[in-house]
């Protein structure tokens, strides 16, 4: 089944207690599409500007991954520069340069239009409306989104928050949005605007499922390591959203057996920097991992 | 099997965004053999003044806990009075009055002394030590501390973990006690420092079991109403000793089904002030709730 992405391509720099990386390639529509593509197609849509390198993403292209939607314009790619503490659970951006990210507003290739997945990955909820009504009819549309718009554009975000199936966001978010504290509550006021099911990231927490009043819960893989959290819940969400494209079915099994992936997808790509893991990943580990998920829960 | 018990007994002053109870039966031993009598005999050793009521903890004599180790002494009870935050994770101590329980050096009563599991709950370290001393040769020692006898008496604690088979602690005080902030090298840390297994307690976030270089990670029972927090921990602890004692057997299945009896305990003493929810429990809520924890995780 074909998935599609909407959301943003960057250059990173990025500073963790493992060492420096500069102006590697990032932004959640390639950690996003690195991860779909080990189960599922991918239809990308984004900007760069003209002094992106394509020959970085190539590893990409022969995994299934369709740039057709991918705009070149005159000027910079939008770079985002952070610093993570210690315990990696906090970072400060050093610089935001939004640059040809600032006047994204794609218009969906014809061809990608008759996608059954779409990801809205966290941008403008405007641009993300705008994509909605491009789309013919999808199966399933997953939402993400930030504080910066929950606060902002609240009106917008809640149009966006109705039209699709599924939202994802990290804990402090659900609060924002919801305005509960507590998750049970929480998950039941987002049920409340629209979509059928919410997916809470917890980082080194893991992750939570809730649909029909109940949770599935799949905990964070311990890692001795962690090198470069940057980008791990566009990674989690591409892991997600390419099970369940390739299994093709809402049901319960899959529907856990997806938030599993998503975990696995994301424990892998934070032990080194930009996606370098999930270039180098195959198949077999991303199995391997995911029997020692398995183990970590089962009694 | 026996499971002796070695803790405060407390009369708690709790205010929550539910309400204000005062002095309320509390305590890590008291917390403790509530759980813990659901699936095995306790041998209580603890201290109150001539204050305590004991008609407050008639209920737990009728469970099979022993109180022939509950030293009277001239005085006031051990007191203590706490205020939780809006979203129940931090809570400011208002008073702690230790009272009887500042010399609390107790004899252990000679048909205690084959007890073969013991929870050495959270005291000061030398007492602990003391205690060990006194026991003929237990099949099991679990240790609690906190970040007071982490910082204030590490020495002497350092000797009571290496006696020790299992340390169970928050992710705070095991960072603090091992000096690493990762939890896999946290993990590994302890091990060296004698327990075979450490018990990771991550309130909200659940619990996680590490022994052999893995992890057996168990989720919190999403709850829509927290009412009290107080003693969550020692319960927790009780759940899993009184189920591992009642099976007698090490197991790797029922050491992961002990962590989630431990959780499943927990979830149900917050959803009231003091022990009330566990006075008024059965063994087959108990067992519906063990299968809805099931349901969270398997997949």
């Amino acid at each position: 089944m074909k998935i599609l992405v909407v959301g943003s391509i960057a250059y990173d720099s990025v500073e963790t207690p493992y060492g420096k990386r500069e102006n590697e390639p990032g932004g959640s529509a390639l950690y996003f599409s690195a991860a779909a593509s080990f189960f599922n197609s991918v239809n990308v849509v984004g900007v760069v500007g003209s002094d992106f390198d394509t020959s970085k993403i190539s590893f990409l292209k022969k995994r299934h991954v369709n740039f057709d939607g991918l705009y070149v314009e005159s000027g910079e790619t939008f770079r985002w520069g952070g610093r993570y503490h210690t315990n990696m659970n906090k970072r400060d951006t050093l610089f935001t340069y939004l640059n040809v990210f600032e006047d994204f507003n794609p218009t969906i290739p014809d061809h990608y239009k008759d996608s059954q997945y779409v990801f809205l990955a966290n941008i403008d909820p405007d641009v993300q409306l705008d994509v909605l009504q491009q789309i013919s009819n999808p199966k399933l549309t997953v939402l993400d989104t930030m504080n910066f718009w929950i606060n902002g554009k609240k009106d917008v975000l809640l149009n966006v928050v109705k039209k699709s199936d599924i939202l994802i966001l990290n804990d402090e978010e659900l609060q924002e949005l919801s305005g509960h504290d507590n998750l049970v509550n929480a998950g039941r006021e987002i049920i409340q605007l629209g979509p059928k099911y919410v997916i809470i990231k917890k980082g080194e927490h893991g992750a939570m499922l809730y649909y029909n009043d109940r949770f599935f819960i799949s905990p964070a893989f311990p890692l001795d390591k962690v090198i470069d959290p940057t980008g791990a819940g566009d990674t989690f969400a591409g892991g997600f959203l390419g099970y369940l494209a390739s299994a093709n079915e809402m049901s319960d099994q899959h529907l856990r057996r997806s938030i599993v992936y998503g975990g696995v997808m994301a424990s892998f790509v934070v032990q080194d920097f930009s996606f370098k893991q999930l270039q180098n990943l195959d198949k077999q580990s991303i199995n391997q991992r995911y029997k020692e998920f398995k183990e970590l829960t089962i009694f």
